[in-house]
């Protein structure tokens, strides 16, 4: 089946293309005109992958969704059998932060991405979906299984991830701010 | 001197243009068409005023700024005289959150700002001075002069700001995320 194959593979080169441009220049640069410079391919070709601007943003959105899912579970594995809580939140909150060049690149995007959906909301019930399936995870591990907490804890993770990515805090500032507020956060009722 | 006054008239036509695209379509739909298209004038026209996609975007972000610091002046007078610092700084957090219809179309505004700077590290060092200036701030009202502490606080509003305009936090949840955090870092050194 030679055509499957081959259209397997273009769309792969196009997709690279895709979060190549979208990580360098910006979300908001995405467009079938450049996107076609960047694979080397006609604009036609690639709006038989990606027909609108959207469709283009969400792909990227959905591969550093995964991106991100793969790095949480190889961090998390790492920590071997039976983490306690506060390792599992400050490895899952600390590998999303934008650190690393990768997951600074990753970051970008999903940055952009967010500000793109601000705009339109409309398209708003499934990120309100993911984000509740998140702070109700992450309130799990904290104790007293504080909810509000938990959003607190994720909304502080945004923001860090915001301000490293505009370069206004460094690596050192945010995660010192992460851990004390993990400390606070399981201070607050260790009473061992 | 005719001249100069229609000079400074256009230039607030094409300003408030500007802002309104902005604030509809999203920050990255700024381009000389579509805030000519939306002023009503020749897109050499604003060329004339805005030259650059970059200079749009750095005006509607510092407009944005002057009505931020116009909307904290006016909450912090309200607290009539000798406020504490707990209410200082609940109002100031509380008041640059986007809760409101104005301030939700001004937060997508500096949103969008902060993803296109995110690709463009080389504009970084005046938000990064700017950012330390408001930590520090911050810092100066909490007990202990805690500059970690008011880093964490400052994500955390920017995160839950993100949040608000994306529609994954209700105003009721952010506020309380808000609220929470601040009955935390006062009671940590309340020994009263």
């Amino acid at each position: 089946m030679p055509k499957k194959v081959d259209h397997r593979e273009r769309r792969t080169q196009i997709a690279d293309a895709l979060m190549r441009v979208a990580a360098e220049q910006g979300l908001e640069a995405v467009s079938l005109r450049h996107v076609a410079a960047e694979a080397g391919v006609s604009a036609g070709m690639v709006q038989h992958y990606f027909r609108t601007k959207d469709e283009m943003m969400t792909f990227a959105m959905d591969v550093v969704k995964d991106r991100n899912e793969a790095r949480v579970t190889a961090a998390i594995a790492a920590l071997g059998p039976d983490p306690d809580p506060r390792q599992l939140l400050r490895t899952f909150l600390g590998t999303l932060l934008p650190l690393g060049d990768d997951s600074r690149a990753d970051g970008r995007v999903a940055l952009a991405f967010l500000a793109y959906k601000a705009v339109r909301p409309t398209t708003a019930p499934q990120l309100r979906e993911e984000t509740a399936q998140m702070v109700s995870f992450l309130g799990s591990l904290l104790p007293g299984n504080d909810e509000t907490a938990a959003a607190g804890l994720l909304a502080l993770m945004e923001g860090l991830g915001m301000y490293l990515l505009g370069g206004q805090y460094t690596d050192e500032q945010a995660l010192a701010a992460l851990d004390t507020q993990l400390d606070r956060l399981f201070k607050a009722t260790d009473r061992s």
